[in-house]
């Protein structure tokens, strides 16, 4: 039996053990978080799947593992389908899996820390309906049999200067009341932990790539806060930090606290507080409003040192990117190198900058097939050798303490074939029409969509991911609430207004599944257009273009570019030659230069 | 004091008298009609407002009405501002209107059947929050008020034949006891006219401009119905088409019919049943299942029959259109005509064919600063004259028994100005991105909606209303569940996924409010597309275009037009002169001829 089979067949028995006939196993956190920390790596653990989205479901005689679009090939290479049923999202949902498969009178059990209200209430009532019951557990089943399972991170809170954060902690607090004076709202519960770190200006290392603490913070109508978090993660730095307007307790002791707003009307949000947080209100005597947290909205609107600081941080990034993509062109064809030998070289061009806390995330470095994967991580099992006739895809970020950078490029090893050009041009045409696109203040990012994908849709293609995701400043490279992806995108993070002031991606890409797999991302800022001419009482958007390196010129076919379209590009070229050729010493310099030049 | 502002004090003498300290005014039927029958036209009684959509909201120290982009100049000419305030929706909610004027202890009335047991949840809990209650009445105390108020219509059921049905209603409700079959449930009720039209095949003179019958349905297991209908519609024809497996009986039974369900699982759609039928079965001990009304999709992907008789509709509608147009084009110029004789002229013109049954809506014949109201709605009182200078714009459909037909025009009075041609060109130039759109299978409306606006867009421009409706055949002009429309555009059609045999309009437009509106619309059926070299796996559709009639050549500004786009307009001219010539005289085919050349 292999290790992963043995865990399942392990969860079952300790199900039994409880009087459970099921479980779901999410790959969440107690903060709703889409990143966690290893402790909370519970379905990586009993599965096998490496990716960073999905959730399995344990039945007596049957499991599945519910992954998105994302994540097809990966979940058939790294699960086994001997124990688990590959189920689609969000074609088919968790809750319509269990329901078509469980039987009257069963018990399915879930960690009412790891999912929301609404996920329990939907998933009730379809096991309800088959006359299943969905029991919450008072602890996690998978715990009890990890048994190595590995402590939560204990290391420091840091410290977010204000001159990165753009405005004091006390502001953003004050800014915090005012929204609760509106709502006639007593407190404010945060969980989202990237919400708690913009809210007081900290820093965390809890969470591999993404700078937060493990935490909990309510904030009341004054701006005075009560931070939950381990005591051993607070110095006097950060006490001086948060002053006498943050009271400091113990994690642990965030759940009985909650008991404490008997009467109180208390502000929780149903996307990012799990049930147990509603319950424990409820039960407590507050009245608990179902509203989304306050600062995913403001912390999405960038003030201007977080601009500043994400352009710096970007010429810095794009300098060393651009370093990489002349070591790929130069070095990879003579043999020799693998996804892991370049991803180490792109980590070392970051870190020669000086400035680098950390990756955004894992290296996507996918060479050749491995590309057809948009999410996928190459490990020692699965690094392939870079090899002449691929395609070499590298999306990467970096985390500096001025901004969080993200960005993917596409390299081939040798000549490209026609239908690799042709397919790269029609992607570049899909980045252009975001790139380029004017439209109404608080149009959804799910109305421009169509753009990225119409030079795609009208050769009978398409990419099975989003076209651009929020990002935050020195916190999530994922960050909403706005997205640009269709209008179903699971979360509804499509259907939010963009404003002036938002950071997206811009990520068109196009895979063919055993061949290839091309992305072109650039991260944009939301900003206002004045139209000559336009209509003076419709505020329009625009989108300026915030990250400099060059897009590989071999792979474009100049004769499926507009006038236009070419325009743009040749524009851009000159903008990364002369923002980021400054920074590089003379050969890359002219390198660069050569890359940059007006298309033929 | 005015008659409206009577009606007003009037109501807040009768709310008073019952105990009530507001009510709420929509503009539907029991049947949540898009249009209504006299008897049920309570909003423009007693505001004066004349458009299709829209809610009144009344307390005692205020009112307001709701109505969206399309009616935002309208409203303002029609209600008046001593009485109303203009509220415009989506933006803000009667709920969140009501919650923010309500006072504590105050009782607001609705009437049950009125309203989706949706909109009483979350009207009700807007008005908890501030403790005030929401009542349902027993009786409309608009209707006590309003006593020269139309009887509902006694018009016939007519048959529909199988051979324009495309199905026999027997086949059509053995698929809907299949879809009962699926969901283990016993019995659906069909509340929505135009599905009970096309479930049974029958029709109806009950609503104006739309040939559909006030009944109720519900259809068992079995496939067997209970039709409720006033006895007076009903003759031996209908009886006979009808058959035994259809039970007769009194509309006014049908409330309490729903008692009669004690232990049974029985279907009803939250968005087309109102409150009152989910309160009835659930007293009734039924167990209600919250599903969409399963004609509402099916009746969507039109069949063989229905797409030839469009076909056949839209030819004989394009010619007397095409007439109209040179009439307009001759005509109008010398002066003396009107938006009211020219909608005559057009109603002749479409007569003339000796197949219409009625006009699909009240033609929006609007000339000048009137088109710029998209749902202008001309009157005696309104009625302007059409003078050089001006665009005239005609949006009008017919009701064929093949077809039911919805197209706009809009034609220069005289040499129009660079601006009316600038702006018509970018209209068309979002038209035929629509047009010409592949897209892949499932695809929502509002993931495309974006192509019709981006040449708009682009110039800081907009339209306030959604580019495309599903239409009926031979039955509601407006149909669901598709749209093509912004994501948040109000009710989620556009969310809905786009399928082969969908038919939809084709409508961008642009409004310079006091000068002049465009809109050019034609009407669309989706289809399989075929793409050489596409991913195998992934089913691509496109539109094919079903409406033809000349767009007017002297609006069009050339030099804005892609070589692709004129191709379009060059390939689509000549399929109106191929379709739609032979069936014209020769002045009025020369004329067409001409109208179509290609473009110079």
């Amino acid at each position: 039996m292999t290790t992963h089979s043995a865990r399942l067949a392990a969860l079952r028995a300790e199900l039994a053990r409880i009087g459970l006939d099921g479980f779901v196993v999410p790959l969440t956190d107690e903060h709703m978080s889409e990143y966690v920390g290893a402790y909370a790596q519970r379905l990586g653990w009993l599965t096998g799947f490496g990716g960073s989205a999905g959730t399995a479901a344990v039945l007596g005689d049957r499991a599945a593992i519910f992954t998105d679009g994302r994540y097809t090939l990966q979940v058939r290479e790294q699960v086994s389908a001997d124990d688990w049923a590959y189920v689609p999202v969000p074609q088919e949902s968790v809750a319509s899996w269990l329901a078509a498969h469980a039987v009257a009178g069963q018990r399915i059990g879930y960690d009412p820390w790891l999912h929301t209200s609404g996920w329990v209430k939907d998933t009730a009532a379809a096991l309800a309906d088959r006359d299943a019951t969905l029991v919450p557990v008072a602890a996690n089943p998978v715990d009890a049999i990890w048994t190595d399972r590995p402590a939560p991170s204990d290391a420091p809170l840091t410290v977010h200067d204000d001159t990165h954060a753009g405005r004091s902690s006390a502001a953003k607090r004050a800014e915090i009341a005012d929204w609760l004076a509106e709502r006639q709202a007593d407190a404010v519960v945060l969980t989202a932990l990237d919400s708690i770190a913009w809210a007081l200006n900290v820093r965390g290392l809890d969470v591999a790539h993404t700078p937060v603490a493990l935490s909990y913070a309510i904030v009341g109508s004054d701006g005075t806060t009560d931070l939950f978090v381990a005591p051993g993660k607070v110095d006097d730095a950060i006490r001086q930090h948060l002053g006498n307007a943050v009271r400091l307790h113990d994690r642990h002791a965030f759940a009985g606290a909650l008991a404490g707003y008997a009467g109180k009307r208390v502000a929780a949000d149903p996307e990012r507080a799990v049930a147990a947080i509603f319950d424990a209100l409820a039960q407590g005597g507050a009245k608990v409003l179902p509203l989304r947290d306050p600062v995913v909205l403001a912390k999405a609107l960038k003030n201007p040192a977080e601009v500043d600081g994400h352009r710096a941080a970007s010429v810095r990034d794009g300098a060393a990117l651009t370093r990489f993509l002349r070591w790929v062109e130069t070095e990879c064809p003579k043999g020799g190198q693998t996804e892991l030998s370049a991803a180490a070289r792109l980590l070392a061009f970051r870190e020669e900058t000086g400035c680098l806390l950390d990756t955004s995330f894992d290296t996507i470095s996918a060479t050749g097939a491995h590309g057809a994967s948009p999410h996928y991580h190459v490990t020692e099992e699965s690094n392939a050798p870079i090899l002449p006739g691929q395609l070499f895809l590298i999306d990467s970020g970096g985390q500096y303490v001025d901004g969080t950078t993200d960005v993917t490029r596409v390299m081939p090893i040798g000549a490209p074939t026609a239908e690799m050009r042709d397919r790269f041009t029609r992607v570049l045409k899909g980045h252009i029409a975001i790139a380029t696109a004017i439209f109404p203040d608080g149009t959804p990012g799910a109305q421009i969509d169509g753009f990225a994908r119409r030079p795609l849709w009208e050769a009978g293609l398409d990419f099975a991911h989003g076209t651009g995701h929020g990002i935050g400043s020195y916190l999530s490279v994922h960050e909403g609430p706005q997205r640009i992806a269709a209008p179903n995108y699971p979360g509804g993070a499509s259907l939010e207004p963009l404003r002036a002031g938002m950071m997206l991606s811009n990520e068109p890409g196009y895979y063919k599944a055993g061949e290839y797999g091309i992305r072109i991302e650039n991260l944009l800022l939301t900003v206002p257009a004045t139209i000559p001419g336009g209509d003076p009482d419709r505020a329009m958007l625009a989108f300026e273009t915030l990250t400099f390196a060059p897009i590989e010129r071999d792979l474009i076919d100049p004769d499926l570019l507009t006038p236009a379209e070419r325009a743009w590009l040749d524009r851009y070229h000159a903008a990364v030659a002369a923002t980021i050729g400054p920074v590089l010493d003379g050969d890359d310099r002219a390198w660069l230069a050569s890359k940059c030049a007006p298309l033929d």
